[in-house]
């Protein structure tokens, strides 16, 4: 039911074509996973994504757990039937937000019945070897996030693909602070895949992502890929690349790891990457897929991707004044629903206006643009 | 290319059946029109409003005039190649806006040169018997509302139909007042309608409804309807009736006006009239067409229209807490995409969470009810 095949290794680099297989469906890789954060991808509806030609959907756990409720999807019989979204769909566990939060907030290592109650702040975050505790920043609930914990909601939530926990350290820590990291991550992957071996008996239909860490540091990063590799995991991803690193240091971290891999036949999955040239290249370097906010983000800040020259890709931004009576489309040659209907006259004005169609319609033409991209990229290969 | 065909008058009441002809299409009457105030349904493409079987569109020339401008539409080529929208559209003269802001606003009776800096507050608007003056709320700029402008500006925007420039008393104006605004407000209509002939005179593809006045005034509003009815419009609208009236003073003009104007061939628009109760009687009293902002406001505010019995009619509160986990559709036999694809509980989630679907996914099921709505009281004539 679940399978990878690799059907072509790239001549001139380490790029390779793929095919995804899960009961949801099948994506050709090397792919772009589109993010759906909350359930669903903000402001289209699953028959938009059909016409973009979504291949896959990523959701957050974090958000998911806070709210609905892993109890509100379990019951709605799953993300797909809950969300209407019927592309397969990733679940992250959790681990980067949780972390997020703990950067933004006073950290502390006690488990909140050992804390009197001036020790807890408002989004106070606990992290110790057997998780994370933490404080809703919505409503002050506490929740606390284990690999057991992720693994178990994620089975609720029922996308095709979970993703062991985590720890994403942030970005510059030291070599001794990303060592202790890496035990622990390494530890909870053992539990999360633990966990996920339970419910395999079971015959849930999910198989498991294992997460590669280990900073900036190239011997963390190897160490990581032997570790991790070593396990059943259906597929591998790349986690802690995208935490404010430079182009460099980034692409160094991938290089290392694909290394390391070598012709490890698994999907390979590089977390929170999206921008044109980090996508360019980490296909160059191995990766199958990635996952990234950016298209759809900046889709709602106006800003409309182009192609520039061959291979140079770059951004309309339609709130400035020059676009106010220009009545071409974003792209003459874009087949997008967007670019077959509309104007840049026409999207300034929504934009202008604060109009709810302007999001949803730039939201379609970067998401197609990305599709396009990817189509490119495999035929490239 | 424009006509409008009495098909059959009912035997029970005022009610009629129509065919409105315009060289974008038919409508079907009595008719909903959907409101959408700056070229765009609030978070609908045009292919949204074709699934729905949304009639006609109404867009208000006073928002069009201060963003993007009529200059924007006529270079684009009229409203319809601007906003994709193919449906019949109407304008309407800017009119309601303007005295809108003027209740809003410091009202005086001078133009802006006869004014020391002083004397001009943010939302300054003068009224005479030329037109209105007023400084635009979003940036200052000036703007002058006359019969002339509006007609011209309607013509530039390109509708179907235009609607002649009225003032549009508050309410609760007495009977000295209302007949001094109700001579301007036909003064108006003679000058709209002198602009109109010149534009015809230049085979321009557009029709224009008179608005009828008069206040709570019986003597008033019967006075209107023979003087605005005694000048070739195409149609005739019924003005000032939404305008914080109680449901018997609106029954009672609606009344007069139907009273007075007997058979009259032409089609009677309703302005601003669209709550359950409200469209029944108008369309027993004789209405053919009538627009209103409140389903797609209410949508927005996540009320979904239901059935509550046979012919009472409600809404669904999604917010509440009781709908988190309710699996059912909002209506079970509800044909709209809305119901055919999400539960409760999703729509719940996204209104809960401010997502840009919610908006969407409301608007379309209440679009849609209405156009059932009205296609069974066209059935019942």
């Amino acid at each position: 039911m679940f399978d990878f095949q690799l059907l072509k290794k790239s001549k001139k680099s380490r790029a390779r074509l793929g095919l995804l297989k899960t009961p949801h469906g099948q994506i050709k890789t090397p792919a772009f996973i589109t993010v759906g954060t909350k359930g669903t991808v903000k402001s289209l509806t699953p028959q938009d994504l059909d016409a973009i030609g979504t291949q896959m959907v990523f959701i957050n756990t974090y958000h998911i757990v806070l709210s609905p409720g892993v109890d509100v999807i379990e019951k709605a019989g799953g993300i797909h039937t809950f969300s209407g979204i019927d592309t397969p769909i990733i679940t992250d566990s959790g681990g980067f937000q949780v972390f997020s939060l703990a950067r933004n907030s006073k950290v502390g290592t006690k488990h909140k019945n050992e804390l009197n109650s001036e020790e807890q702040p408002p989004h106070f975050v606990a992290i110790t070897d057997d998780g994370v505790e933490f404080r809703s920043p919505r409503d002050g609930e506490m929740f606390y996030f284990t690999p057991e914990f992720s693994i178990d909601a994620q089975r609720r939530i029922g996308a095709d693909f979970a993703v062991a926990f985590d720890e994403c350290l942030y970005y510059g820590a030291d070599y001794k602070k990303t060592e202790k990291s890496l035990r622990r991550t390494h530890d909870w992957a053992q539990r999360s895949l633990q966990v996920h071996k339970v419910q395999s008996q079971k015959s849930i239909k999910q198989e498991m992502y294992g997460v590669i860490q280990g900073g900036l540091y190239e011997d963390l990063r190897r160490e990581s890929v032997k570790f991790i590799s070593s396990f059943p995991f259906f597929g591998l991803a790349i986690g802690g690349v995208s935490v404010g690193e430079t182009k460099k240091e980034m692409r160094d971290q991938i290089g290392w790891v694909m290394d390391e891999l070598g012709d490890d036949p698994r999907p390979r999955h590089l977390l929170g990457i999206g921008e044109f040239d980090d996508v360019m290249d980490a296909v160059v370097m191995g990766i199958d897929t990635m996952d990234c906010v950016i298209p759809t983000r900046h889709a709602r800040m106006g800003r409309f991707y182009v192609v520039q020259s061959p291979e140079s890709y770059g951004e309309v931004d339609i709130l400035k004044q020059v676009y106010k009576k220009d009545f071409a489309p974003i792209d003459e040659i874009c087949e997008c629903y967007t670019c077959h209907h509309f104007t840049r006259a026409y999207l300034h004005h929504l934009f202008k206006q604060r109009e709810l169609l302007a999001y949803r319609l730039a939201t379609i033409h970067n998401l197609f643009f990305m599709e396009q991209l990817f189509e490119n990229i495999r035929e490239s290969i």
